[in-house]
């Protein structure tokens, strides 16, 4: 349990994710990675693609541009539809998110809003500019992509991609063609995406450049619940809070086939057991911390016909938070490129012409690393961070326990054998306990001392982040055995 | 040896890169990763994480947004001299780099000209506008940065990045204080950049949206050379053609100590034998279609002390270009966000006050990747993609002989077994000679054919690409003899 400012502090300190551009006063919204974040994200990535892909062997990995010009994102809909309700001082100038500025008076969520419905709560509970205390402008809509202009006049309109979905469905009929030519097809990509939120003020919570890992699958609607049938879900319950509760910290455990009853499709429910199972069961985050948060219909986007928000409860964050979501989009986004391009996007698939729908996995790459860190802070008298051994940035340090009797030496060759075999550190500075507690604050799992024992043919001393306590190895045999400890296949007091 | 058209044809065909947006009429400049492409462009950049982060365990991987302030590109002066000659047409407003419009005609390279030299030449050469014959107007400077206006005003003035070494140089201050406060100390970031060519009509060499992988390496001067000594390169010796005789396809075999005593830093040449070492070993690039190429002070970039160009010759581009260069920038970088964020860059090394100067490795991740599908693609009656085998994107390839007889059981079985060590494809459709043939599209270096003989406990057939010749091997062993085989530990008829 840690607050915003502790997760932070120790991510600025040990190089996870700070700011951007504090040099020159910081660009709100916006935060880079360090030695440690890098690390630590692209084993969450890894985990992700091997999760995801691994669920058919028609899922691929591609990769798109994130500049798309106007006219693909006018038939997506994103041109007309993709605004949050913006709301200026007349005196200061200061622009506000209407929805937030409401939260901040009611303490109560309010998507979903009209412009004349925001106008009128501003009204009826008489909401002054929180900056200057002067009159707010009127409610309108404000286009949250960003617009680049391409070529020396500028006159090729385009944005920067408000999510990495649109370069997957443009490249759909071309991959079908090159691929199987089956469905379900899975199409992912692991990339940046841009939004220009009107005052992001939530910290990493709301960035205006991301990072997002979506995996769009096209499938058949007529044989979808075949391929992934609810016989294999048949003992799993999920956790979900309904639309009406969802500002309550509550979530119920339902069977899937309970969930089935109540309406939502069988292969809806099948992925929602994979997407929990990725929680609990590779990323460990606890029973209690996740939920699926359903969205009704004045709560989605334009484009979702089912959608639950992907949630893990965060101390620093407050509560519940989106990391993600399981959407089902429909053909929504093909009919519209259909439309837009007028180009068919139906394919040949059996005996029939079919226009796929869509169901996306989408995860917010930084959301989820954020949450990794909330999760796994441990802050007594010191910070350990407690991440699952196989996501540590770093997941082995070798130390020497003195600086003399050959000891180094023996210690830097080890260093240089297990550098081979996975990322290591090695640390002759301080004392062991000081160098213990910075490998901890990076949640390094194993710690490894080369002391008088070593040179006497009696191996090093592995030392566990959690248990914090100590075993002996062989040098020879260490290599394997942390991978087997990494891995989860041995445990270490076993 | 295969044409642009060639290379494209199998590219597009086969998934590796094709252009952007073609539903909308394609978007110039732009290409989009299919799934072998992306599968390749991972291989390679684990190679080069693998390759340049391991020359020194102070070196890291970092990654900064993409979007970046004014103040900080007018720091590092790319708000004033980042810029190319554009030259418009009067009559038809078509836009022309002022350098490429001289090279046409001319059939010679004319980097670095002022805008007074390139009007004289258009003038003396009586050049017309190519496209309607109109009278070109006067020569200017243009800015090939992509303005992004951030905030529902737009008044916060910002920029793609036109290269990730910015991010790098932002970041330096706080990541040498969070790790070992040692020079040299070593940043990367393989990630994306963005520059608004005027018009870029040389397919996939020149992108709008491209991929970087960058190293800058922050050292003290005065002790750079002791840390990579020219001993350890006495042996070695660099291809390498100078400024003046860039045009013509020559290279010469210089002894690195030649290199140093005609006045090179012995580190900067340490660092040449380390990126051609890297062309010449792990990726298998012909020593005959690889040098650097020296570019004088008028091609230089502003920032850069001493630059080669990282050259590969390839067939489907006409010739030796540019994949990556080896830059001196001094402490260009440091000095101008000093002077501009008025902050001391300087760092306590040792018991000196210093300004790390830096040596930067830039590679053009997607240039590599053609370079890659250039030089692999032997085109005969059919095209065979001959990739190092630990790049290719597909590894393996499993095949039953026979759709019958309990075959493809033991197939998938195998198939499923593989799939867990190395990504893996099964194909059960068409002849055998087809299915090689499709494998060997993508550059899959082993297919396995399972036939009766398997059934009677004689093993699977592999198929090697290049040799076409087959051996057995049991399926118990087939993973770690494959993965011998993909990492160079074992040769195939060995």
């Amino acid at each position: 349990m840690a607050s915003y400012e502790d997760v932070m502090s120790l991510s600025v300190r040990r190089g996870f994710v700070w700011p951007a551009v504090d040099l020159y006063g910081g660009l709100a919204g916006f935060y880079d990675y360090g030695h440690n974040g890098v690390l630590l994200r692209r084993r969450w990535e890894d985990l992700w693609i091997e999760t995801f892909l691994g669920l058919s062997d028609n899922y691929y990995l591609i990769d798109t541009t994130t500049i798309l010009p106007e006219a693909a994102l006018k038939a997506s809909g994103h041109v007309d539809h993709f605004t949050d309700i913006l709301v200026t001082c007349t005196r200061c100038g200061e622009s506000y998110r209407g929805d937030h500025l409401l939260e901040t008076v009611t303490h109560e969520e309010h998507e979903g809003l009209t412009t004349e419905e925001i106008d009128a709560r501003i009204r009826d509970l008489k909401i002054r500019c929180p900056n200057c205390k002067g009159i707010l402008g009127p409610a309108r809509a404000f286009n949250m992509m960003f617009p680049v202009g391409i070529g020396p006049t500028g006159k090729d309109r385009a944005f920067l991609r408000p999510e990495t979905a649109q370069g997957v469905f443009l490249n759909f009929k071309r991959e079908f063609e090159a691929l199987r030519r089956k469905l379900p097809m899975g199409l992912a990509i692991v990339g940046r995406a841009y939004r220009n939120e009107i005052s992001p003020r939530q910290g990493v919570y709301r960035m205006r450049e991301f990072l997002q890992a979506e995996l769009q699958i096209f499938f058949d609607p007529a044989t979808f619940g075949d391929v992934f049938p609810s016989t294999e879900i048949a003992s799993s319950s999920v956790r979900v809070a309904w639309a009406g509760e969802k500002s309550e910290p509550v979530a119920h455990d339902f069977p899937a086939n309970e969930l089935i009853s109540r309406g939502l499709p069988s292969w809806y429910v099948w992925h929602l057991v994979q997407v929990q199972r990725f929680y609990l069961e590779s990323l460990r985050t606890p029973r209690a911390s996740f939920r699926f948060a359903e969205l009704d219909e004045k709560e989605r986007a334009f484009y979702n016909k089912i959608h639950f928000d992907i949630q893990v409860k965060q101390e620093s964050l407050g509560g519940f938070k989106e990391v993600g979501g399981v959407h089902y989009r429909t053909d929504h986004d093909l009919k519209g490129h259909e439309a837009g391009s007028h180009t068919k996007q139906s394919v040949t698939f059996g005996a029939a012409k079919v226009l796929p729908h869509v169901l996306e996995l989408s995860f917010g790459v930084d959301r989820n690393v954020w949450a990794l860190l909330d999760l796994s802070c441990q802050k007594k008298d010191r910070v350990v961070l407690q991440l699952p051994p196989r996501l540590a940035p770093v997941p082995v340090a070798v130390f020497p326990l003195v600086n003399k009797d050959g000891i180094p030496q023996r210690a830097e060759a080890l260093y240089a054998t297990l550098r081979k075999r996975m990322p290591a550190f090695y640390d002759d500075s301080g004392s062991i306990g000081k160098r213990y507690a910075r490998m901890d604050e990076i949640g390094t799992p194993f710690s490894v001392t080369v002391d008088h024992e070593t040179l006497e043919g009696k191996g090093v001393t592995v030392r566990e982040r959690d248990s914090q306590k100590q075993i002996r190895r062989q040098e020879s045999e260490l290599a394997s055995s942390l991978e087997r400890l990494l891995s989860g296949e041995a445990s270490f007091l076993a």
